[in-house]
């Protein structure tokens, strides 16, 4: 343990905080990227705000919050950032703007207790992404929510719902039921627990904590235990009792629209409509969403995924934070980048995780040849090539090349290539001075041959390339036509010689827009 | 300006710090890509550590040294990380890691007096690289310097220069002028500033300041003065005064191995030995470099830019930082981010930075369409295209293509594609369910003439470049032999159409390893 005596400090990290490196970093980073793809797709920009803010003391109670203050050295007084939400609601006060699609990919820091009575700060890694501005109805929701399917079929994280509710439709069974105003956002904390708890602690927190009568509650209890698709929604719509509240009316009209937007952009078979989704500052909102991941067993282990809420958000008339409040339209969503890592990491075996990017490695047999293997590194690097030659042991390679250079073949300025899973082949004899080009003609070659059998595709993508498939095997056996698009071939006295045949081409070009290839179908075959 | 009366809050960043964001944080994020690349070509790995380390009590002076320090809140004392060197060393302490390769991106914070007598933290944003463990002699930092051109030569920074010492031969000079030792570390700090002040100021340094006597100083200034290739090593060597000090020939003949190393490696073009170049703490380190960039004159906008010092480092023998030490060699280089920023930011002009990397807008002519736009933006998400579709406001299109739908065509089912830049021109009627696929292989079509067009090469692919065209025009006008590898051609009771021509292949599967194209050459056309 780290103490303060001198000459006892044990080295470590602080208490709530990690390193990132390994495989680890490697898993993390790819994660990112992949949703950073997602949100350029959607036009998105991104934003690098410091990891301090200044303290905003209009802000009541600033002092008193979960805040990481940095100490006071005769600067300005400021704290750790405190939300990636906050930072941008600054960023955006600072520069009046007032429309935008903005992500940011950082760390949060606040403080919580560790169990020894001490306040330790905690440091998580985030991902927010938001639509700043007014949106034709829940336009910048549907989008939102279709912005979460696209990164979480991207990260393949198995199955997963995304769960949304309207604040006006619970404010309205709040008031249909009678609950008093005082309960709603104690009520709010207590309902958002149903999914990690059960509906009888619930139900004990709402009638004993905060002493709401068992008949109110049990009426409410109907209401919030309901989830479904499209269908609850005209359920509710039937429900006169509700349908009479102005709120409910409105937020169930809202739900109605954004559902067949959520249609149109194929998210709905994602969705559930769950009633008990809420938040505490649900009063400030529109709509509200969580990404939930399903209970998932990892075969090679032998273990099971929980299910985890890996995403969260919602419509925000105005936002509040601990260091930054404003009051234009907001809609945003917050990825856990620590439980989207953990669901990955025990997905993806570790030895399909490659630490470094190195193609090849640079080897000397029957000597050390120092100055032979930096010219050929030389060579390799010119050529672009990732290449380590090693300083002075030779470590498990992982790399998939080696250029080996003897006594021999560097007299004759000759270096051989080899697959590093077949070293006891004979190899590819190459000059020294074509080593870069050639070499790099196999890596190129071999990476084209890997990534068109890899795993890189979304299941969508491979649902897509099944119905190609699968419309080829159909018109296989029946006959008909499949259509191509955008081949171009060109060639200039060309002579292709295949086996057997020999076809001539006579200053042919090609520039087949769209091709129509008619196969023949065997319906016997 | 910032107050803590309720109330006066000013919205700002704090002193010190800044955001990123807009057209600044894309070029910045290319040229951190950019170097990110050279690293992994020579097999490093990424860390991501902290962003505050422990403050470490054995280490003496830590209170008053200038870190920023995280206030006490019950918790661990600690401070923001003061350089990515120092959580380096923490990094590879904790877990014994003693051969490695490294880099990190990464902030910085020390606090800096901000001339009203206040200390406020400053940020600076840095890359950091480093080879971890001993090597053969100094093959590590010829490699480091590889990896420095290749950073620079990538970024395309214009003129520069790396600068190398070694501090044995410093130390050798200290000892043949005899000056007192206990000057040393405050002569190697004046002699440092020799390129950023004058010889003149150096010398009234350190003969007023430093109290060195004239006659010392002189000859002093005599050897520190010398710069150049290998032609000073030769000069140096015929210098029987210094050959026969002890840390001079050890010094001098490690050079001397050193260049033969950035010889083989094609560096040498790039440096300057410079007998002025050292840092405070150089008793402990070997080698010492430097890359500086020369004066560049922006010929758009009529200003020059400075010579900056943009990235320096060398091998240590063991490394001290505010918050860490170790005793391990380390090599490692420094690149200051933010003054490489600035250079790129002047070369490249602000219209060819894109802030978005939006393919396409879709817009309606003559109603809103809202369903149907957004029906085509499912079609374009799903075809993984980088699309926006205009919530309310037509903004200024910076894009290169427009899917354009009107009343006529969406009744039709059809919408046309357009360039922006020819948006008066019919455009190209499309039905809506192959927008997706059609836009797609337009906008890969058109990327692939650009980047057949662009600078993003580096010279040398460019010459790679040219030398395959090189060969093909040869063979095209004397006739010859091109080889290709690779190409796979499956077919299976196709018939292809094309104009005229109609090719059948009845069950014809090419599977060409290696084609070879013979062209019939014309030397007269």
């Amino acid at each position: 343990m780290a103490t303060t005596d001198k000459g006892t400090f044990t080295v470590k990290v602080p208490q709530g905080t990690r390193d990132w490196s390994g495989k680890d970093i490697i898993i993390r980073d790819k994660i990112i990227s992949s949703m950073v793809e997602v949100f350029k797709r959607h036009g998105a920009v991104t934003i690098d705000t410091p990891i301090f803010e200044l303290l905003n003391p209009t802000i009541s109670g600033q002092d008193a919050s979960p805040i990481c203050k940095l100490a006071d050295q005769g600067g300005e007084l400021a704290a750790l950032r405190y939300s990636l939400r906050d930072s941008l609601t600054r960023w955006l006060a600072l520069r009046g703007v007032q429309s935008a699609k903005i992500y940011q990919v950082g760390k949060e820091y606040r403080r919580v207790a560790d169990g020894l009575s001490r306040n330790i700060a905690e440091e998580r890694m985030k991902c927010h992404f938001s639509v700043v501005g007014a949106s034709d109805g829940l336009l910048a929701e549907a989008e939102m929510l279709r912005v979460a399917m696209e990164v979480l079929d991207g990260l393949k994280l198995g199955a997963y719902s995304i769960k949304i509710n309207h604040s006006l439709i619970l404010r309205g069974l709040l008031e249909v039921c009678q609950v008093p105003e005082r309960l709603w956002q104690g009520l709010a904390k207590a309902v958002n627990n149903i999914s990690k708890t059960s509906w009888d602690e619930v139900y004990l927190d709402m009638t004993s904590n905060l002493e709401l009568g068992e008949a109110i509650a049990d009426k409410l209890g109907g209401y919030i235990s309901k989830t479904g698709g499209r269908h609850l929604l005209y359920d509710l719509l039937l429900d006169e009792g509700l349908t009479k509240n102005v709120s409910f009316s409105k937020g169930i009209n809202e739900m109605k629209n954004f559902f067949d937007f959520l249609e149109i952009f194929g998210v709905m078979p994602k969705i559930a409509f769950d009633l008990s989704l809420t938040r505490p500052d649900f009063l400030d909102m529109g709509l509200m969403y969580e990404v939930v991941t399903l209970p998932l067993s990892i075969k090679s282990a032998g273990t099971t995924i929980d299910s985890m809420e890996i995403a969260s958000g919602g419509g925000y008339y105005k936002w509040s934070g601990y260091l930054y409040k404003t009051t234009f339209p907001i809609t945003g969503i917050e990825f856990e980048l620590e439980d989207i890592f953990k669901i990955i990491q025990a997905r993806v075996p570790a030895d399909q995780v490659r630490e470094t990017e190195v193609d090849a490695y640079v080897i000397a047999v029957g000597g050390d040849f120092l100055m032979e293997r930096m010219r050929v590194c030389r060579r390799l690097w010119d050529a672009g090539i990732k290449v380590e030659f090693l300083y002075k042991e030779v470590s498990e390679p992982t790399c998939q090349f080696a250029v080996v250079l003897n006594e021999e073949g560097t007299k004759q300025g000759k270096v051989k290539i080899k697959e590093v899973s077949n070293l006891h082949r004979r190899g590819l004899d190459v000059d020294i001075d074509s080593v870069g080009l050639v070499l790099a003609e196999m890596i190129k070659e071999s990476k084209e041959g890997a990534s068109s059998k890899d795993g890189a595709k979304t299941e969508e993508e491979r649902d897509g390339d099944g119905n190609f498939r699968e419309r080829v095997n159909r018109v296989r056996a029946h006959g008909g036509t499949v259509e191509m698009e955008g081949v171009n071939v060109e060639m200039d006295f060309a002579k292709i010689k295949v086996k057997d045949a020999e076809i001539e081409f006579e200053g042919a070009k090609f520039d087949i827009k769209k091709v129509k290839i008619e196969i023949r179908g065997s319906k016997e075959k």
